[in-house]
């Protein structure tokens, strides 16, 4: 699997986390060897492991699991480290969002999550801007 | 100047150049190399150099030099990548903001800018989170 496939695997496995509310799977996704942070909408920003994962269980304990689906999703890779953006389609709309992961043994692992409200679809990158 | 200096020295030139409708710096500032990406408070997701550039003509166009002072700034550090949080305080409010930069010869540059509405401030960052 190319580097690619392997982190758009693991930024699709962060929002089958989110949809299926799986707080085991979010604890795997997200980084430890680096220091992590995440950004809801709204929320203030929030650091380190425990408070991202405290986020995270607070949400899937508000209700059932939601539909939320990943759409045009682009990589962008910075030797050990990339961030992918990509639009988040909720039930009450869409987000932009950002999602910034780090190489752990070997795997995608997340540092960061910023989602935010937006108006319109993504422009569409240019072959010259996926850097591969 | 250390690593960290470097970086929050880096961010605060972005928003040195942000606050004084300042092109040419905002041109010095963003990666060449690397891809980069872009999403304004309520904007589509940029993509490119061309693209994300044109958005800040944009803003600069529309009006005088505001204030922005960036606040409470936490570095990431990522290898040759890194990522700072902070927020944005303007006249209208304050703003969660994501920077990512990528090291280009020798030199932190932004690859990555996202910022969208908060409540509240960021959350202390505990010193184990900082990842010097």
């Amino acid at each position: 699997m190319s580097a690619e496939s392997e982190l758009l695997a693991t930024n699709q496995a962060f929002y089958a986390a989110f949809r299926e509310h799986d707080l085991g799977a979010m604890q795997d996704l997200w980084a430890e060897e680096c220091a992590v942070a995440c950004i809801h909408p709204g929320w203030p920003t929030l650091h380190g492991r425990e408070e991202v994962l405290a986020s995270w269980a607070r949400i899937f304990e508000a209700g059932d699991g939601f539909d939320v689906q990943c759409v045009g999703a682009v990589p962008h890779f910075m030797g050990d480290a990339a961030f992918v953006t990509c639009m988040e389609v909720l039930d009450g709309g869409q987000l932009a969002a950002t999602n910034v992961f780090v190489r752990e043994a070997g795997m995608w692992r997340l540092v960061h999550h910023q989602a935010g409200p937006t108006q319109g679809a993504a422009s569409a990158p240019r072959p010259e801007d996926t850097w591969n």
